[in-house]
């Protein structure tokens, strides 16, 4: 085949199909990249544009600007809905069918409530920049509602926060809350103590960060407990609607709950008719494609792939690792030569805590506190996209730990206008 | 009257309203601040969210921090339906009254459509945090449009912006905009060329910045030209829809319509049953108060004042003269004794263009062009509200000027997750 008029469909700008656009650069390929968002959002540190530490834009870049000079590649502001592999095109929502020759697909994962769908209006999740900036809102209000009611049973619901599930994102959020609670917004009201506020990270499992080492474990829950959450582990939450969640027998209420829970792969996944896991993660071989078709690729946390008997995590690195390969074995196979087998390099595992705290496992290296939490700042300020994006956020981040203040606490009206309390049902 | 039991109600937290409060720091009254969001916003720099050269959280700053350390202020998010003059109390939307001492009444302005209230969704205008973010996403999202489709005539029509009303926001997102279809978008789309866009200034009366001599709006118009607006002036848009609009005797299909034409006085000041203008702002006397109620203050864009003549204009050193002033007044009749009477200081007059472009005129002084540009500037992030935000502004300005680039182009999804292409009639 002719490599200019190859086509590779990339479909999803985040970790993978980003990396994968890039590593195309000078491949002599046409590429064009699909997403339905117009940015590539550095997830990592979603958690600090909920927590009013960051702006959206501090961590979210335009996928245009970043691949503005790679002739090769055209950006499409679409959703794929489907695909076609016999005829090899995708489906777009607009209507429209897309030819490939070798397609990428990396449209990731959302939140899952295991069966409780009825949960996602009480228990957001967050995963977009729209996640967020609704959950900045949700968090802030609360402690406006607790402030203007009288009642003293309301204030105790707006003043009491859950986050269920404690994997990575519970616990950033849940350390973050308590230390917005504690120190951010001190002598900012006048009627209620925001350190009064109870934050309760809540875990069926039967322990924080399960994929961490029991130690580290350890470490992570007493950090968590000094920043002042509560952590309950062991405990399943069996029901959650606009005034509460049940724990067990009990019944708590709580106005604001947090889903952190459950994450499910990307209905794309399921609609390519190729086996998928219990999450609807894409089970693909050792080069990354679907049985039946090499020019198939699924990358990033839609995929399945185990390594040395253990999965590959769904994780940042290992979704830049996998759009790097894709990409080597498109150069191969177009040079007539057979792709190399994926090879997932772990990097280790890093959680940040809150306040200066984090626990890292990398090999036999096992960190934590002030230590860790260093080395994971470095790490994720240095992966950040964009030099001006750096810079902003180590400032914003240097301000903050120094004075306790975070920046971004704007509750931005909805146009209508409408009065700024949430009403039960809102998100 | 025991001046510890005086409880002054402020309605409104920008510049009137904001400055008042601090301005009664250590005067022995109670001061309760009623505000329907929870930031101050710089207004002045808000055209550069709807631009995205900034992020709403570096022109934006909660009340509630900004007054943490002022022990006699009370910050309530709420929204002031009614003023009961007799009974000396507000009514809130949450149906609670509140009673004052003493009143100051700073709500500020909105847009007016000129009893055309049906063009307002198609052509929104800019006030609050809200629209900003609403107007970005409109405008980055033409340019996605333009280069989706296949029709030559859709094409156009999506890359034909209009802004109507040429006075200083009308012409600093005019210039703004041309920048961003020139310089910030090159080389970013592989289907059309966001140069080819055309931005239009629509004036219904006879030149540009009418607040300025002739002269300096002369110059302002040439340097527009230059930046590659087109500007039309005595030239009354007559209809607006969702397609183009109507200009004269000619339909102009256009997709980006932006009202920053009129504007009237928030509904509270008609509410007070006081005379006001034709604007709906509220006549006050020389002490900023109602005709019968000395205790009554209306400060910032709600107020219709002479003096000498002149109507004190609608701007933030005014009104943050008035907010400084009516604390002045309240602190004297404590004291028993009389009232100053209010003295508006002239600082000049400043509008922004665009790239290192702008007009001043103080006195006799007039200035244009970089110049202008580096005083307005310096003025204008002097008077942002905290250090960081002064820092950040500056580096994101800096970063822009020397790169074109624009650090905040992102387009938030919609929590439905629904496709960000915007329906005819969206806003």
């Amino acid at each position: 085949m002719n490599r200019a008029d190859h086509h590779v469909v990339i479909v999803g700008g985040g970790f993978a199909g980003l990396t994968a656009a890039r590593a195309l650069d000078l491949a002599g390929v046409r590429v064009t990249l699909i997403d339905r968002r117009n940015h590539h959002l550095f997830q990592p540190l979603l958690y600090q544009v909920a927590t009013a530490g960051l702006s959206a834009p501090d961590i979210a870049a335009p996928l245009r600007h970043i691949l503005r000079r790679q002739a090769n590649v055209v950006v499409h502001l679409g959703e794929v809905v489907g695909v076609d592999l016999g005829a090899a095109s995708v489906r777009l929502a607009a209507g429209t069918a897309m030819k490939y020759d070798s397609l990428l697909l990396a449209t990731g994962a959302t939140h899952s409530y295991f069966g409780h769908d009825e949960w996602a209006e009480h228990a957001p999740g967050l995963k977009t920049v729209g996640d967020a900036l609704d959950l900045r809102q949700k968090l802030l209000l609360a402690f406006e509602r607790a402030e203007a009611t009288d009642d003293p049973v309301e204030r105790t619901a707006w003043l009491s926060f859950a986050i269920i599930g404690a994997g990575p994102t519970g616990v950033e959020l849940a350390g973050t809350l308590a230390e917005i609670a504690r120190h951010t917004l001190k002598s900012e009201f006048r009627r209620i103590d925001p350190a009064s506020a109870r934050v309760r990270l809540i875990e069926a499992g039967e322990r924080v960060l399960p994929s961490f080492p029991p130690d580290l474990t350890q470490k992570a829950r007493a950090q968590l407990e000094r920043l002042g959450v509560e952590v309950l582990t062991g405990r399943p939450v069996t029901h959650i609607d606009a005034n509460g969640y049940r724990l067990g027998e009990t019944y708590v209420p709580a106005r604001t709950v947090v889903w952190a829970a459950g994450v499910q792969a990307s209905p794309l996944g399921r609609a390519l008719g190729s086996p998928v896991d219990r999450a609807g993660r894409v089970q693909v071989g050792p080069d990354l494609t679907i049985p039946g078709h090499q020019n198939v690729f699924v990358l990033g946390d839609l995929a399945s792939v185990s390594q040395n008997g253990k999965p590959v995590p769904g994780i940042a690195p290992a979704a830049k690792q996998m759009g790097r390969y894709a990409a080597a074995a498109i150069r191969a196979r177009l040079r007539g030569q057979p792709p190399p087998t994926f090879r997932y390099r772990d990097f280790g595992n890093w959680a940040t805590i809150g306040r200066m705290a984090a626990v890292v496992h990398f090999g036999r290296i096992k960190l934590y506190g002030l230590l860790a939490w260093w080395g994971w700042l470095a790490a994720h300020v240095f992966f950040l996209i964009g030099f001006r994006n750096r810079f902003v956020v180590l400032t914003n981040w240097a301000m903050a730990y120094w004075t306790y203040r975070r920046a971004a606490r704007v509750i931005a009206e909805q146009p209508s206008g409408a009065p700024h309390f949430p009403q039960k049902g809102d998100t």
